[in-house]
């Protein structure tokens, strides 16, 4: 049985890009089990791309290859890359969009695709989801190993999440995604706080000076309308509205500020 | 060869959440063969989940594993249940969600599902679909009994769709879904009239008080543009535009009333 | 193994129609490969229909069975068909949807699917896609041939996607499609350049008396923001902006008209 692959990219759902690259993918590999992470990525926003394959990667199955392909360099000097991590592959463009999930996997090592004999002939330059990586994937799905797919590639583009940092007494997140719900994804996590204060739960969240309360555990927990900070399925804190949404309520984007102090 | 799995949600196809649930679901089952209904029912909402999953349950292979994740209170007193059906199995939050469809399969049995080990570890609080729902039905689908699963429910939250009323000589119905085509989906069904009238193929419909005419067959069957009132495949009788949208034209929504009296 | 099922219809997503129309496929071909190609074309536009699937098609598996509905005569005077072309089938409405993927794949035979034992029972005037074309797809893909599943047609409706037209020194093509990106997809090929320049890459694109330059190969040739003509990876030649999008940046739609002239 071939490896699960999963697909996260920015062609959308609208197109038949994805469907194409999908019948390259069973072409080359007849009992392929292809999981769709999404295809809403917006477009050519690799650092979107990045966050949502890292948020994904741990629940994939533990052999799985990942094809991401958010690629806005497509044809020019990037490279076309694999990383082996933690048993897992993840091939795509060189750009960073594979970094963080594969870091997060293990210690990745990366590989140069540059062994035209495993692609479509003929490839075009400006579709290498379809023509490049599809075959590629197949081929790691029907274990073919990289070091035949390609050469060592030391020096992969890394690209790093945004962190939390310190302004006085306070530690500075900002809202990394806005999800379907208008929950505001944050980069804090619960080990962040704990790094700084001993209970977390007493921290106090705010946003633009307004106090937004300490950390609940579901949405439950607050009056249907009411806005609430939650520690998220996600790993992170989120600011969600019950029944409702936050990024509407608070006129929250990516980017907006965040900020937690001790509790009283 | 395990059950299929067929999944209804309201997370949309942006985040990565289905990806991720369907991650769960293959690392669990890895022969797993799933079916996505669909992910785009309104956030939080219950009896639009309801209406869509008892609409298209009966069309699923006779062994199905539905999977159904609309669950604004996840995390809460809401208990997470299954119920076995005329064959099938369903999956998902005790809100109401599960019970149209499991009435119409069978005479349904509910559980609830509180045993921890068929979960993922550490669960979190508001993500059921991945770490609680996704794991119990991939072991359904494998095989294992809802009895080991959970212990008997025999008080699940019901649910009842609208249905029609009479009001002096009047049938009056009510619109229940506007599909992609902007066809009105409503809740009266031949056999509603066939009840009352000896040729429902007689009835008059009518909204707002302006006469939509007599039930055709097919679109068709009137004008390029012409309002009809149509059988629809769904078993519900369809206000629709002949190559355009009745929802627009009409100015419809879910809950416009319908009413129907006897032809002349 | 049966041969794989590839989707394309106007049904969206949002609906339960693609969801019930994979059951019923499943619950006729238990082993089932279904590929998505896409599900947003246009409410009843059968010549977008058409050049989506012509496009995706050759990317397909070699046995392919392209299920294909965008129907607005279902239930009328159209025929269901299906027809074998280069060892795949197409299977849906006689109303040009599969012609020009058919004609693309081989020189395709087709076939008035008229025995009802191989539908639904009681099928629907309305969906078509569920009650008729779903069971016979799944038939296919099982290995019945189309001789048991209907009767020879010999006369099926042709349709042509627009072709370029001289208009004195100039070619006039016209957009086909706009993608996701916003880039402009034409219907102008290098080999219609080719048959009357020598060298196709020193062809000059205007669109209404805007000169837009000669062909690139990739969007990363130019600076970002800047408009290119791109050999696109469809085939065709395509409109594009680096990092943005030409429909939004040169008001394009689909018919909007381009012309290429010799450059100096």
């Amino acid at each position: 049985m071939p490896r699960p692959i999963a697909l996260l990219t920015d062609f959308g759902l609208a197109d038949i890009y994805v469907g194409v690259m999908k019948g390259v993918l069973l072409a080359h590999c007849s009992k392929a089990v292809v999981i769709d992470l999404t295809h809403a990525v917006p477009p050519g926003d690799i650092v979107a791309g990045a966050f949502q394959l890292h948020g994904a990667a741990p629940y994939l199955p533990e052999d799985t290859v990942f094809l991401a392909v958010v690629d806005p360099g497509v044809g020019g000097k990037r490279k076309p890359v694999c990383a082996r991590a933690g048993g897992r592959y993840l091939v795509g463009p060189d750009n960073g969009l594979l970094w963080p999930a594969a870091t997060r996997l293990g210690e990745p090592e990366f590989f140069h695709l540059d062994r035209p004999e495993f692609w479509l002939p003929h490839p075009s330059s400006t579709f290498h989801g379809r023509d490049l990586f599809a075959p590629v994937a197949a081929a790691l799905a029907e274990g073919t190993p990289p070091e035949l797919l390609g050469t060592p590639h030391p020096d992969p583009v890394t690209l790093t999440l945004p962190i939390p940092r310190l302004a006085g007494n306070r530690l500075l997140g900002e809202v990394l995604w806005i999800d379907r719900y208008g929950n505001a994804i944050t980069n804090l996590r619960p080990m962040d706080l704990a790094q700084r204060w001993d209970d977390p739960a007493c921290a106090v969240f705010s946003m633009g000076g307004e106090e937004l309360g300490t950390p609940h555990t579901h949405y439950a927990a607050v009056l249907p309308g009411a806005v609430l900070v939650l520690a998220g399925s996600s790993g992170y804190y989120e600011i969600a509205v019950r029944d409702g949404s936050a990024a509407n309520r608070l006129s929250l984007s990516r980017g907006s500020l965040v900020a937690v102090h001790a509790g009283s």
